[in-house]
């Protein structure tokens, strides 16, 4: 039984939320906390093993914290998702092999993509695939289109692996905190298109990806995780986006699992980790 | 104020330690905590915050904990310790100047050398240093002027700074897991006097650095901390031995951080780090 | 152009080979070279630009260099392989998407399996998928089968991708050097079947894989990379064993592209690798 | 016997060099060379083991090179150096025990403070310290002191070991690419004083450190090397310093002996570093 907790912090917390679950008959297994001390915020996870899942236990954990308290008990393991894609394919392989073996921690639902090009892959997988070109259609509809097939999924998150089409703020905050993107640099260095020209011609010694929640801002929400690979002189403009995407996509894995573990709190624009 | 506590597990711990923490009115501002479930042991590390320091805190802890357990209440930041070298500087440099400038995290008392080449580096730093040479003595009568240089100190730790000679079960035991050694290899890869020359000889594409409590058995006690970095064809045996000290400087030092914090356990063989 | 060779050392050599290409109109764009001091032997990789691709120029440079020498001109970039699998299948569904997406750098004939579960994966990506189960024959019947199977493609290599049976020294050596294997550890440490069970048992800091070509002696063939991950004391069995897999294969598609980009020179049990 | 050429692209131009090495009956141990295509360059370092040292060797080479070629023979393994520092003591305390015991590849000149908290540790080493405070006079008064101190000394590089003072592109442009800083952060990100505290605001999961040289621009210099260290939401700002101090330290111990072991080029503000 996973639980998470996130409320503002007071003395105490932790001796009544632990109090509540020996009551229970439920032995804690491993606990992470962290308080924000500038925030007076309080974040925990607690993994809890017993005999029988008590009904009422998220409701008894509430009765003792402060008002406005986040309490999620035993979330479902498996997350819906929705993943927009253009063209690459890296990240989406990825996804689309760990939905097929059941080791993504989530169910993924469809694909959308504003190319063709990853249809098949998406379709031999069993896996439905939406195209929604973004050509001759303002934004607005092109975002409508996109709301209109992505609601009836009902997902948990919606994951933009390599999708290369900038969203509205309107749109973003519409799913507010459920987008994830992978950014192909190590924000906040080299924001927006074209990262990877930015860093050969910099001359950078090493190359970044992020992953990420999106907020209204594109590349300035809450950082989740990032990875980085070494690089060279002798890396021309294609063997820095080569190496990137193996990058891109071992930062986004990671970031998934994480989320779809609930081991990810956000706060102030930033994320607690229990990794 | 940092908590220590290791002990039987048993569903209700963490309600009754945070209990008599909030009872004293202190904030628990980080906490970790991990159970092993095979052996049914429970580790935690709690950071607190509280106006004043209650005399009798320990106490309370221990009140509502099984029999047995260990309890550290705010364990001195200062630890005692020897250092033991021969000949290489770069571990000993380290400590001397993190202990001048009061980042070490323990006291440096003494510089026990069985070779008289780092005697000068010591003492410009105003450090005592104690040559005591194996040169035409038995194993016992060397580590007997060993102990009795040390024993004065009352170190809690030594530590074993390339320090090249192989010392007894006895004198080991003696100091039983208060002795911290530097490994120049990836443990258990290369156990023995010459990991290089046989990591050369493999041609293994990393090499590493394992810093480990001392047991009886030499290579073989509870790791804390390893590093590694990446070697290739090109590198000669001076390469990698040269290569190598950076990483074995940089783990003896994490490894000496995290116990000097009060961050390590032993159990087991091995060790519980909460970093 | 890409030029390969190897050969034993002597003055001049570079001059020579230069020489010969410069006469040619080659213009080198990127050379590695490395000599064997202990051994005088000489290995160099060039890529060089030219307008036309000469028919002799590797008869040409053979012709400056000392016999015996070993030299590939402008090697196929599409080395023919295929892959032996058992039940896991991360390792397998990374080869056939960077296969599908024509980025491996190397042509899948097709998948041979000991046990049918990843058939289907295979299937779905229109690559074929032999069963050859070990189950009620003998050791030589089972490699006699494999090897009728793998002939009539013509692989350059055979990649061992979590094959989880032993193969004969006989088997072995019938395609010496041109098996690839990926061994869930970090070479020489935790030799043999469950290098995660002994990694959890001795309490490391770091996993590792080590993907390295088959020699007769398991486990004891030339590395070509190697690859780690930090883990601790919250890691169970299964969590080692779960986030080993994503090193894995990383470590294997990073062995791949070397070998396949022919970067990797084999010599005395090592390898040179040009990255 | 080291040689660094950097010059226009041409064809041929190793079989030149090279031949003029095998005339002098040089063999060349390990050469790394690189083109920079869009802009026509030659870049190459050679180890030549020889009998004799040849005293027109540097000559004969440049006389088979383009106008213009920068050759450099046998450099001296030993720079000059003057070392630049405000309060914090990491770099410093790491340059005084590497000169100490001979392994810095340079020779430390002197140390020039704008504050006298590293007087003592420097003297200690027997290395002159030079207290330049910039209180109470303007840029130009400061700077021109610290010229007149520096000059004397003739180093080769002046190294910026935490020195906390922005200098002028005035004086920046007079040691021209002859300074090597330590920025402490993943440059470009966290350009300026407070890269920390914009770290720790942004959240990000890795920080950094870049060593580069000092061109006009601050910050904005040819990098030489970077490295990075994971953090995550638990760091405090002060544990951002404290962790980003080890890695400032090894970055720059890193970038010198890059640089001491001639290594690195400078070219279109980036740097070819020839590991």
């Amino acid at each position: 039984m996973v639980i998470i907790i996130q409320c503002t912090d007071r003395v105490g917390l932790i001796a009544s939320i632990t109090s509540v679950l020996a009551k229970a008959d439920f032995n804690i297994v491993s606990m992470q906390e962290h308080v924000d001390l500038d925030e007076n915020k309080f974040f925990a996870r607690f993994v809890a093993d017993g005999i029988k899942f008590p009904q009422n236990i998220e409701r008894a954990i509430v009765k003792v914290l402060p008002t406005g308290a986040v309490v999620r008990v035993n979330p479902l393991p498996e997350k819906k998702i929705v993943v927009l894609v253009t063209k690459e394919h890296h990240c989406l392989s990825d996804i689309l092999t760990r939905n097929h073996f059941k080791t993504l921690g989530a169910n993924l639902q469809c694909v959308i993509g504003n190319h063709p090009d990853l249809k098949n892959i998406t379709e031999q997988f069993g896996i439905p695939f939406h195209l929604v070109t973004h050509e001759n259609k303002s934004k607005i509809s092109f975002e409508a289109e996109l709301t209109d097939i992505i609601l009836p999924y009902k997902p948990d998150y919606l994951i933009l692996a390599k999708f290369m089409r900038i969203l509205s703020p309107e749109f973003m905050k519409s799913f507010n905190l459920k987008i994830i993107n992978i950014h192909h640099s190590f924000l906040p260095a080299f924001i927006g298109p074209y990262p990877y020209r930015q860093a050969l011609k910099r001359g950078v010694k090493i190359i970044g990806a992020t992953a990420h929640f999106v907020t209204n801002d594109l590349d300035e929400g809450p950082i989740i995780t990032q990875k980085i690979i070494p690089v060279n002189h002798s890396f021309t403009l294609n063997d820095l986006i080569k190496a990137g995407r193996e990058n891109e996509t071992a930062t986004l894995a990671k970031a998934m699992q994480l989320v779809f573990e609930d081991r990810v709190f956000i706060f102030n624009n930033k994320t607690v980790v229990f990794e």
